[in-house]
């Protein structure tokens, strides 16, 4: 936004200023880093320990035979760390439930959802995201961790959270949208980095699926920000090495490897690979599906009240626990390989071979992946030279299990992230391709494990090169690079065909005004002046005070057409546009005039420019200033607040290419001018909701059947999903 | 670019087109990427045979004792291969010199250089290439290989080469500039990942360097062109495994492999990382300033004529291969270690262990690096377990004599890349570090090479994760990314405070007007209506023919403002825009009419849409316009050929401002429009030169010495380079 007054502000600005901004910014980013990776370490440390614990605990309980008291312990541990979660999610802070991906994206699209970066927000998001996966629920900690590195750096860009008074003065330098956005950004690149330890893969992340504008600036500064996350999880991890921290074992940087030294496959190891992509986008779709519908019904039970809320996460969790305890015991005991390289069964906690409820020098194949945390069954599914250890039936099982139950454990009232989930149950996916058709292959169960996990996130978070690097980073095989490259864009490919994205469709289930980049074919057919509506709210360059109040009460709008007519000027002119945040400022510094003549710029005295600096709690309400009658007569000088050259364009344009500008420049108002001159300056004022698809098709509902919109394969209309 | 007839064939447009013209467009994409992976293929393959089949033959000379013989041989070949390269490229394409980089990136920015992109370039930049590298020239192939990648795109956009009768009608469909620059920015991308195997890498250097504005759709298809790229490589590599590519060697996808299993540094060696960062940005800096220089005086011999630019090649061919042969000779030989896995001295090509004019059992560390090509020094410094193998005198004289070659190198008149230079000159950076200061240290000299390498790169480019990805992809060393992160960050920085990136240098040098996404400050002060100069060229509705020709004769403006005035409406309005190309299509096609009568939409039956293809070639030129007297007294409707919603700004905008409009929307030309409005409708045109820095600073020289300027180290006034 650009008015004479911060134009003042900005010329008093030295070199010396400059040069401190800009290190400002870079330090931001250091200490952006340097928190989300500390946030992200002690998440993962906490959730190995106690959820590790609980294992410990458990296993020993059935080692000793006593099988109803480990149940007993497994389920209501399970149960008391959902409830926890629950009820600081439920009673402190409900922006934090889920993933906050949608809602982090949004704002980066200029969305600005209430409360989604608040103190309170980070608070449960980082507590409530541990005590939840350590409950076994089968939810993933990446989307929170990503929520919770967007929230440090907004906060940290706001100079800490005005409502509990820690603010620190000389961090407020941040005044726009555009270095808040920025800061963002590298927050969650940061959070995604700390939560796979995957730098770069976090970096892409937040370029390919996150932010809606770039500049190489952003992307240097992500750039640090990311390395210094790698730099603090190398170090920490360093310390852990001399195994201080507990059940956090010792493990590297790469979490989960599959690095060997030559993996040759050949012309003949495509075929199943491909088909393995295939089916993968098919189920990635429908998992995005299911999803969509499933949390629909949430959102119809979670809307009637926390009570409601606390239940269903509830009945979640104690499914999961009789799921993940019971089903086990479906697998028969298999005998313990004598070649392999560790022990069997499992001493302890970790390890491929999970004794349960078999004799000594057996394994429950199940087991080693039910009973175990996310993060280690992925391990386990991932790990070569296993091609032998799970049964065909274990495997189907597990996959069934984990499908439904990623879906069904989505969307209660707690932080909880769809990576993981997705991993899980696509590395199961792969495991079974590989059993069924790739007999004669030379890739290994493990591999086919990660190219399945590849397929089912492509299929459903529609990402590329971000998934691609994340799961290169994650697994250390730079050699199944094509391969993996090869399954991500079929997977999606397919996919597409079907549905969106699930972060967009839980974006739209929201009822986030999103705006895309791509326009939708029909928007061509329409002009401008088309979609325009309602009386258009103007003001005068020296406008009445009560006028204002009125207008301001009346209507919902953020931006007002500042309009000059004679006697200021000769004809009507289009002098600018002020917004309403800054008409809030001026009523409540009642900076008024007795009568009609222009103020000059000994307005400019009274502020400083903070006072337009734009918080992220919008606390100024129009209701609560206070004016007498005698005020109300008076008079505003507008001219000097107002943004003197808005972006216009003629009442012609079609539709779609004023959205080229209005999204490319990130517009929040674009002033739509007459052809014709003559007439009034301005015929009408387009925010981001003029541009959404509802809006459009309400307006025009015959062009929703036109043959315009998106190709894609519909389910036929008497085919209902629930 | 929106006019009347275009919405008009756009609506004509069935689904089935649509589908049609997307499936076509991940075509062009594969096809691209098959081509571009093909002749990276084959380039590698001839460099390998022709350089390798060089150095065997001398080598065999210099083991029967034959040392002159060797020598001219040696020289002689060299000679050979430059004067070729220096031929096809001073006679068939000048266009060819050089990386390429500059001009592809110049052109995504909007900045059409002629004959680019020609058949005859692809060739000269293809043989060429191979031709100067198999000389034993101090260049790389990798910016020759984003420039061939980038032509072969955009030749396959154009559908083939117009010039040579060559083109296919089918592939006409990419009638726009947004559909050649995706095409084009894919291609550049696919050429990276070609000359690197890297298709991450590649895919982000794409993203980072050339690509002015970016999409995640183009993001998708970059990524499958680079798939694909990855997988033609691939799969020739696996052909190449049977031994039938003749000196090709059984390399993997992996060019300089360094993994090992277990990297574990420690605190204490971050220190010596750190120093070499810092001093590798000040050498990359360095080398930009020198480059830039030699760059200079190159031109004024380049610019005398074409013998003028061979004798130039020639006389640093003969310097190279004297160095090359005769450096070695200065190191002792040194007796083989005894517990080196490889056979010492080396036989045959490859191998880290060159004999040279050794006796048995004794090596030559300096022809290990001279003797050799690019790669294969890159590979030798890169090696593990090599600590002893080399000499710090050896290295020292090589870090220089490669900094000093790889600068008078560049600039000659053959295709010439500058990555693999700036790797090969930092992997030596790197190893004299490491024997400096590395003594204490976990890392072994190898990695401090990577580093290195990664550190002058960052000094020299700027790129940050676009290098550490293809580091990684080149090197498969995944745990050496937090410190590769690191170095790439601070050398960039360090190098950022003294002067721009190469690419940036090299197309100032050459005059481009490249638009920079960021606004130097002081375009702040200015409004757009400070910089509009000349006199405006405007036309009437409905224009006469005479007064066409005369204006597109005596001005060198692409676009002209359309005004209606009385009596066609009440009042003067800016009824839209029309270009140059369509006029003189227009003139061509003698669409003229006797009187002043607006011609209706039958108009449109005298053209197709192709008619208004912009070509690559501007071939059409108003002077071979033949018109009779009768028709210069004619008229032309324009109306149906404007674009009738030109982007507009207001007069008082800032110039900045304007930027990010012009540069975001990526324009070519911005109208400027009048606050009050009576008067013309419009008062000026803006182009991308108004925005040029060279251009406002000549309007406004007190701007240069404003505070405003960019902020970096300078030399001081009196002390000059060359």
């Amino acid at each position: 936004m650009e008015n004479d007054y911060f134009k003042q502000d900005w010329r008093r600005g030295e070199k010396i200023q400059i040069l401190q901004y800009i290190s400002m910014k870079w330090m931001m980013c250091f200490f952006i880093g340097l928190l989300v990776g500390l946030v992200g370490f002690c998440n993962n440390l906490a959730v190995e320990n106690i959820a590790g614990m609980k294992f410990v605990v458990t296993s020993n309980m059935m080692l000793a035979g006593r099988y109803t008291m480990a149940f007993l312990v497994f389920a209501s541990s399970n149960f008391g760390l959902t409830l926890f979660a629950g009820l600081i999610t439920a009673f402190i802070a409900p922006e934090a439930a889920g993933s906050g991906i949608p809602e982090v994206k949004a704002y980066l699209n200029g969305v600005d959802a209430p409360a989604i970066f608040s103190l309170r927000t980070l608070f449960v998001k980082i507590v409530g995201s541990i005590s939840a996966v350590s409950g076994s629920l089968v939810i993933g900690k990446a989307g929170p961790m990503v929520h919770t590195g967007a929230c440090i750096a907004a906060l940290m860009g706001e100079g800490g959270s005005k409502k509990y008074g820690l603010t620190w003065k000389w961090l407020k330098y941040f005044k726009n949208d555009r270095d808040r956005r920025d800061l963002v950004t590298c927050g969650s690149a940061a959070g995604m980095a700390a939560a796979f330890r995957a730098p770069v893969g976090g970096l892409l992340f937040a370029l390919e699926e996150m932010a809606s504008w770039w500049r190489s600036t952003l992307l240097w500064r992500a750039f640090f920000t990311t390395a210094v996350v790698a730099i603090v999880l190398r170090a920490l991890i360093d310390v852990c090495l001399s195994g201080k921290c507990g059940l956090f074992g010792k493990g590297g940087l790469i979490m989960f490897d599959v690095t060997s030294a030559n993996i040759a496959y050949r012309i003949w190891d495509v075929p199943p690979v491909l088909l393995l992509a295939v089916i993968g986008g098919i189920w990635g779709s429908l998992y995005n599906l299911l999803q969509d519908r499933v949390l629909q019904i949430y959102n119809g039970i979670n809307i009637r009240g926390a009570a409601y809320k606390i239940v269903l996460a509830l009945t979640v969790s104690i499914f999961t626990s009789c799921l993940l305890f019971g089903l086990p015991w479906l697998a028969p005991c298999r005998p313990c390989p004598s070649d392999t390289s560790e022990p069997c069964p499992t001493i302890g906690r970790n390890g491929n071979y999970k004794k349960f409820q078999c004799p000594p020098g057996h394994y429950n194949d199940l087991a080693s992946l039910f009973f175990n945390t996310n993060d280690d069954a992925i391990k386990n599914l991932f790990s070569k030279n296993t091609d032998d250890e799970f049964h065909l039936l274990s495997m189907l099982i597990f996959f069934i299990t984990c499908f439904c139950l990623s879906i069904f454990s989505y969307g209660i009232v707690a932080p909880a992230g769809l990576f993981v989930p997705v991993i899980v149950t696509g590395a199961a996916y792969g495991r079974l391709i590989g059993m069924m058709f790739g007999s004669q292959s030379t890739l290994n169960h493990g591999l086919f494990a990660v190219l399945g996990s590849a397929s089912l996130l492509g299929g459903s978070m529609r990402m590329t090169v971000s998934l691609c690097v994340i799961i290169l980073e994650l697994t250390n095989d730079l050699l199944l690079l094509p391969l993996m490259m090869l399954v991500l864009l079929i997977s999606k490919t397919v996919a597409d065909a079907f549905n969106g994205n699930i972060y967009d469709l839980i974006m739209r289930l929201k009822g986030f005004p999103y705006l895309e980049r791509h326009a939708e074919p029909y928007l061509r057919q329409l002009s401008v002046s088309d979609v325009v509506t309602g009386p258009l709210q103007l003001f005068n360059g020296i406008e009445k005070v009560g006028n204002i109040i009125h207008v301001l009460k009346n209507t919902e709008h953020n931006g007002f057409p500042v309009v000059d007519e004679p006697p200021l000027s000769a004809a009507p002119i289009l002098f600018g546009l002020v917004l309403r945040t800054h008409l809030l400022t001026l009523l409540k510094k009642k900076a008024f005039l007795q009568n009609l003549v222009p103020a000059g710029y000994n307005a400019f005295n009274q502020f400083s420019a903070d006072d337009f600096a734009k918080g992220l709690d919008h606390g100024d309400r129009v209701e609560n200033i206070q004016l007498t009658d005698e005020e109300l007569d008076m008079f505003i000088d507008l001219h000097p607040f107002c943004n003197t050259s808005p972006f216009t364009v003629v009442e012609t344009m079609s539709l779609a290419k004023a959205l080229i500008l209005f999204r490319e420049v990130g517009l929040r108002h674009l002033l739509v001018i007459p052809k014709v001159s003559g007439r009034v300056p301005v015929v009408g004022i387009l925010t981001r909701h003029d541009f959404m698809p509802e809006h459009v098709l309400s307006l025009y509902p015959s062009l929703a059947k036109s043959k315009w919109k998106r190709l894609r394969f519909k389910l036929p209309g008497g085919v209902k999903i629930f």
